[in-house]
């Protein structure tokens, strides 16, 4: 039998990559990056308002031919007798929500010379805030009338999400509004691009998208009911019948390679798509997630992705949110959490409150920092952090938090300051763990893939000390891209996913194993933590903090004698 | 009538420095400056104890003479006719506690050939902390069997105090102890030395010295008395007796000039001597200080310095270190309070966490900070700190206590912090002034003096919106020096303290008036430091803290708005 490949596609914030994976053994034969030319780093902006961040749909379908023909190359001066026939099925993984305003064909209105000026008829991208006053709208009138629908996000609707993009493009620009016939995430548009047929009214979505961020749930009869929706406004309950009805999981076949496509990417026609899904949630099955695996995405935010099977009961996880049958594996349930800010915090740090003595770029200063922590027990600091300078998603669910630092002297730091943000991330970290643990699910394992898990030792050694659990790090740098391109194999019939995964997923030899005598240390350090957490994150706390300083000195105290 | 001077002579950590004043009008026509050469910065270190610090008696002496002859040159040049014998009195300010062990002739040890080399047997300065664990060994017995000995100083006895240095000396270093007959306060040894009579049983005692920092009071009998002292060692109470039973306010005679000192500095023989005092009391005095007037020394930490009459009651005041009768004036009671670091906190974020874009000295950095705040409302930070990155000195008189800084987003940036801190202090001061006017002291002005005052128009005028009341600053940059001077004059019978305080001292034009929208803010924001400030640094309080952070962001919409 010869080899079979898949091919995986991941749609970045700032650019699209390919990958080329050997489904034997998850080799990697090619890859190939496509920034998108238009706006700013490919986001289009608004002078005028700095929550506007959208999309331009033709740097995808740029991007997408790029990229696959690029690995295609690659693929062929890599392994001799290379032929793109063995590539049996494609994934395309994006962020999301980012829905896309789409003509009755399924064509995105900003492909349309009448359009391809006017901002609203782009992509909404995910980290457009605009819609933040409908966000609140949607939690409101939940609460009062759906309180089960926000029950399986967390208890708050996101501005960054499908309903409150939508409302607010209503509101603020009602010609585009009035011109659409229906929204498409981009992540379910690209499978039907490459299928040959955007028909928004048959073309396959995704149930990873629709979850909790379309508010999409069986239990309920899919999207929100039009009551629901007529009460935000009557033109969303119309909307609804131009919608969809039912979503699936992401090893479902969308559609099969038009031949037109085939010829534009050079591979077969007939090829299998799968149907799309949310980068978070293909990288979780490229990092190799299963029951009992958290897959920790570590990079500017986090996101935190674990699964349990869907013939046991699972309870709602207050303040986790998202909960959705299928939307990781099918026959699971996924449960996505995450912490608003964990490399922008240190970003931050490093950007505004690194003096020059420590490097003249923020990578020198970086390096120097860590290096200024070598040695530097647990503690040692007399510090202690929040990690909320970008709100908490996972488990307060509150935009309106901040930062917070205790502890400083007139002799502390900025090594020591970053030293006490890694570790709040940690505790913010181990929360979330607490959280999910406490309502009956598994975590016997932690992956950790992105960026700051790659390259960041000083980090992964104080999570595994903070979490007391190993920190395993993925193998693969692309795992998004990899677990999209094994829903590809999946769709295509290639083999289970399981199987797939165990062929082609798997961690680095480095593990952090976590060190007794840190633990201790981080769990009296977590205690003071969780003071400060409960104290200004919840409402219902009633305490003093007197010993807080106090304890953060006599643990310096113990940490330098 | 000629012209009639005074002199003053300042000695603070570093430097001693002379202020030669005319009586009619303040006017200024003499000052030097003599760093002393002994040490580092004129203090003797121990490399192996970094809370050691010590200076040598021999450069007050050298010190002396240069800054009296620098200044009769500099008067001789600017007054035409100008002649010493016009110099009708004398007055010294110092450090303090700042003890020196005598011998039976009130000779330094440390001048003597046999200890010259002995770190011990020198002047233990105030900011030397070895003796931290006698301090609470002092506190301890003392709450337990003399409250109303503590009570007179914030309930807390301090490891910079005198009873705290002698036991420490004789416990670490008992051949000095044995060989010391007495020990003399640093001003008090200085106006001895001029007279020419340095018996320690009979030269003159400062009250202000005595005071709280020797637990001095009329109400138990002077000193503490020997069954107390004995309980801490036997070797103080037989100390009682080779000290002094009676203390003095600064404006009794100490003695008259020798002829000896007399030749040395080119003064009259037999110029009235003022008996000494400790820098910020005579600083108090040269601000001009009156009842209603709270005098702020602002520098690295800050003194705040106020008087009540003691014609009438004045309850002891929770957390206010020294209340002491005659300590400042005669005929009114003393009240010193302060805050641990000030200056101290804007040099710790200047040095430790300000980048090179805002400049590359610790000047420029502050001045371009400064320029970056222009402009911005209150609030707008959305940041709120707590002054105690050197701990609380009043009102929760706690060592043990650190900074915090709650507010932070993944924008905020260095001077926004600077802000922050400067409110911080304000607030700390806030919390000082509200605390004395709820005991009876009326506050009807502000005097500010130091180099903050003089230099930082940002931090004054946040000041007058905090405290919502007019900053003044006083005309004279040498306040300490200015207000010994006239507790010479005052010596000399020259006439009444009063009235040579009418004719010397003045505030300058600028006066910082509240901004009534800023105070409006304040009034908020001090609300929210309060609770910060009750529930970290008060062992009795109980509640939440839910809305901090969302009320900073309120108030940050509203200043942006």
């Amino acid at each position: 039998m010869s080899t079979r490949y898949a091919l995986g596609i991941d749609y970045g914030t700032n650019s699209c990559r390919s990958l080329l994976v050997d489904l034997a053994d998850g080799r990697e034969i090619g890859s190939t990056v496509f920034p998108y030319p238009s706006g700013e780093l490919g986001i289009l902006l608004d002078p005028a308002d700095p929550h506007v961040a959208r999309q331009n749909p033709q740097d995808y379908l740029d991007g997408l031919e790029a990229v696959v023909r690029g690995a295609l190359q690659q693929a062929a001066a890599a392994v001799p007798g290379f032929d793109p026939a063995q590539v049996v099925g494609i994934g395309i993984d994006t962020t999301g929500s980012t829905p896309i305003p789409v003509d009755e064909s399924g064509t995105p209105l900003a492909l349309l010379p009448a359009w391809r000026d006017h901002l609203a008829a782009q992509v909404w991208l995910w980290k457009d805030h605009t819609a933040h006053a409908e966000a609140a709208e949607i939690t409101a009138l939940a609460r009062e009338q759906r309180p089960e629908m926000l029950a399986k996000c967390g208890g708050t609707y996101s501005s960054e999400w499908f309903w409150s993009k939508i409302l607010r493009l209503k509101r603020s620009a009602p010609e585009v509004f009035a011109a659409a016939f229906s929204f498409v995430e981009h992540c379910d548009w690209l499978p039907a691009v490459l299928a040959g047929d955007t028909n928004p009214l048959t073309l396959k979505r995704s149930v990873c998208a629709a979850g909790h961020k379309a508010l999409y749930g069986t239990a309920w009869g899919g999207l929100p009911d039009k009551d629901f929706l007529a009460q935000l406004d009557p033109a969303l309950a119309d909307l609804r019948d131009r919608l969809y009805t039912t979503a699936h999981t992401t090893d479902t076949l969308a559609g099969r390679l038009c031949a037109e496509w085939a010829q534009r990417l050079g591979l077969k026609e007939g090829t299998a798509i799968a149907t799309g899904a949310f980068d978070a949630h293909t990288g979780a099955v490229g990092a190799g997630i299963r029951e009992g695996t958290l897959v920790k995405i570590l990079g500017t935010s986090t996101c935190d992705l674990m699964i349990s099977p869907t013939d046991r009961p699972l309870a709602d996880i207050p303040g986790v949110c998202g909960i959705v049958e299928g939307s990781v594996l099918p026959e699971f349930y996924g449960i996505e959490a995450g912490q608003s800010a964990v490399g922008d915090i240190f970003l931050w740090l490093v950007n505004h409150l690194v003096p020059d003595s420590y490097g003249a770029t923020p990578g020198e200063k970086f390096a120097n920092m860590e290096k200024a922590m070598v040695g530097q027990k647990p503690g040692a600091t007399g510090l202690l952090a929040l990690d909320w300078n970008n709100g908490n998603r996972t488990v307060l669910v509150d935009v309106r938090l901040t930062g917070l630092l205790i502890g400083q002297t007139l002799h502390t730091e900025a090594h020591e300051i970053y030293r006490a943000l890694i570790e709040a991330t940690a505790f913010g970290a181990r929360a979330i763990v607490e959280r999910v643990e406490e309502y009956g699910v598994r975590i016997d394992e932690v992956i950790n893939t992105g960026g700051l898990a790659v390259k960041n030792a000083t980090l992964m050694q104080i999570y595994a000390d903070v979490l007391n659990k190993p920190m395993k790090v993925s193998r693969s740098e692309q795992t998004c891209a990899l677990g999209a391109a094994l829903f590809g194999a999946a769709a295509a019939g290639e083999d289970t996913l399981s199987a797939l995964q165990s062929r082609t997923t798997a961690v680095r030899d480095v593990v952090y194993q976590p060190i007794p005598e840190n633990v201790a240390i981080y769990q009296e350090l977590y205690t003071l933590y969780r003071s400060l957490h409960d104290a200004f994150g919840t409402a219902d706390w009633q305490g003093n903090l007197h010993s807080v300083m106090k304890q953060l000195l006599d643990l310096r105290a113990r940490a330098t004698a």
